[in-house]
């Protein structure tokens, strides 16, 4: 009588639960201090001390009726307003209020997106392995086709000889992370550049729109030497969806938008066509109180830079080892070849060593390992040597 | 390019929205206090004390990780273990954490639970009418079809003779909301009985479960002389969506959960379905600080007694001048019968005396008008005469 759909996914398993869950077991037995979970890929940095400056004032200066009100489908007119003004100072857009559409963060984005481009069974939206695990289900939910181009494993930047093969006429749109959960890399430039020309001609040769959704949770967290380009500089069918949970640390609170410029195919359109697609997947209103709660906080970070410390050293010392991994630009991940080839396999052996890492598979990209580098930097040190042992034991096999 | 789909959505026209519109421009004109908006169904009276409290408690105990991190996917367990606790304590049940599914509130439960229960292309919900419209919006966007049943506008009581001629084999669930949204009416012990008992017959004729799910964001707003029966009590395969919008004055925060007893079919893998379906609408997790605080008010209300006093001063005074309508038990609404019988046109002649009414006809009942009730009762004391001389010219016509 349930859902066959739902029932399929309630059968497939888990891999980051199953670590999660044998990493409380292994606890028990050698302590927690001495089981090294890189699996979960939450923000360990606490939010600034703006959002707690921010709460107490909103609790002051609004009365509980506005406070807790609802607010109108696409979100508070002020606060939209005031996050347009602050992209326009960092990106030199032309953003008002029209442009900022508030979300429940960057998954109800891309759902809502999702539903909004699909139309016909035909339709496809193009992603890049390694992607996010999650984009599957917001496809199976809209009904859209999510074509996945193989990794370039040696830079992580876009395949575009697959691409091209793969771009056709029921193409509605490239979904983009940049920085990559799980990778970690940043899409340069160039990368950017060429999609932008690449889809300009498609576009004219198809004779309709195609977007690009850019999903940038992590933008904020950039290391030195890198750089995130603005899509929008690039290409005007785009579509940013931005998440204030990585930002400022307020994962749980559910937080974000979609920014469109007013360059964008049928822009007159687009944010009563958002607000319908919202109501489709049963959204009211994102949440009042945190909505003004970002909006006070709107050019603050959570002091994110613990995670680019323990990228330079976690990345290095991996390197210096022997591991193969491309330069993460940003977020908090290291996407690391596994040893022996088989990701399975060797994240069984790496729990030899108490070191709980994630397979790629379900990221697309077989043969490598997810490692989330958001924990306190002495853990990362006292889990070196144990790296060590185990490149060590694979090496004494050869 | 876009949804289809989506954009008939944005075709249609909301007619609560240019109610809003025509009343904010005719504030302009006579004044905002000589305007008396009986259309917007939003709490007026305050979140209870016990929220600020609630939330200054919180920034104290937890700190900024914890405060804001990840909930589970289902909600965080102490929560719905106190939510079950206090089920228990009022109505007797033997829930546990695993009973209570946290959701966004009555819009997501239901979102959920339509997508749950959608499998096949004839698969049907019945509801009753007046009901809410976003209900056809869920039932779209899981590919469902909303069968709804006529009025019984003697009673609003179910009508049970147009039920039994449309349950059928593809009959997934009866969706109920009482005390309704638009009528005010309360289902009585009864009625719930009644259908408990058919209910029970077509599932043992058909050979699958049929669901009830029991729409419940007014609960606590019921009045003297009215009960509202539990439904788990009466019929074991129920789903009950509650909200604390209404209860705690807390709209814009989307707070509610879905309840379910161990004795519901399929009891044991419906938590992991719940889950699933969440996760296909793009939910990640419910807000995690005001997951926190419902949990520290779960026994409190607002101030809901202003609205009983509301419904008496308002219902009498309607019914001592002439106007048709049957007595609500519960909600904020009134519902009483549109004069000359076309809902629409005694809206338009209701604004000559600035009295904006919602007309019946998008709650699937036509020749009535909601009048929500949620406001201050000085605007109910003047706007009286005028809802006298609105009768008055129409007994003058006859």
């Amino acid at each position: 009588m349930l859902s066959e759909k739902v029932l399929a996914m309630t059968r497939q398993k888990s891999i980051i639960r199953e670590i999660f869950e044998y990493g409380m077991e292994r606890a028990k037995v050698v302590g927690p201090e001495n089981v090294f979970d890189f699996s979960i890929g939450n923000p360990s940095v606490p939010a600034p001390q703006s959002v707690d400056d921010a709460i107490y004032e909103i609790m002051k200066e609004l009365d509980p009726v506005e406070r807790h009100g609802y607010a109108p489908n696409a979100g508070i007119p002020a606060v939209r307003e005031t996050i347009a003004q602050s992209l326009n100072k960092r990106f030199d857009m032309e953003y008002t209020a029209d442009n900022i559409f508030m979300t429940n963060g960057a998954a109800a984005s891309l759902g809502i997106l999702f539903q909004l481009l699909q139309n016909d069974e035909n339709d496809q939206i193009i992603t890049f392995a390694p992607y996010f695990p999650e984009y599957q289900a917001y496809a199976v939910s809209a009904g859209i086709h999510l074509e996945v181009i193989p990794a370039d494993v040696t830079s992580f930047q876009i395949n575009f000889e697959v691409l091209k093969e793969k771009l056709n006429e029921h193409t509605k749109a490239i979904l983009i992370n940049s920085p990559n959960n799980p990778s970690g890399v940043v899409y340069s430039k160039e990368t950017i550049q060429k999609l932008a020309t690449l889809l300009e001609e498609k576009q004219k040769e198809y004779g309709h729109p195609i977007y690009i959704i850019s999903d940038e949770p992590y933008r904020e967290i950039v290391y030195d030497g890198f750089e995130i380009s603005y899509v929008p500089h690039f290409y005007d069918n785009t579509f940013v969806c931005y998440s204030y949970s990585k930002s400022l640390s307020l994962p749980g609170e559910r937080i974000g938008y979609i920014a469109y410029s007013n360059k964008i195919a049928d822009a007159d359109i687009i944010l009563g066509a958002l607000v319908q697609s919202a109501r489709l997947l049963s959204y009211v209103c994102v949440p009042s109180m945190f909505q003004r709660i970002v909006a006070k906080c709107v050019d603050d970070t959570a002091d994110i830079s613990i995670y680019a410390k323990n990228k330079e050293l976690f990345y290095h010392a991996l390197i210096d080892m022997g591991y193969e991994c491309v330069e993460p630009g940003g977020a908090f991940y290291l996407f690391p070849k596994a040893l022996g080839g088989d990701a399975t396999a060797f994240c069984e052996r790496a729990k030899k060593y108490d070191l709980l890492l994630v397979p790629s598979d379900s990221f697309g990209c077989p043969g490598h390992v997810r490692i989330s580098y958001c924990v306190d930097p002495k853990r990362i040190e006292r889990a070196l040597p144990l790296f060590k042992k185990l490149i060590d034991e694979y090496k004494g096999e050869n």
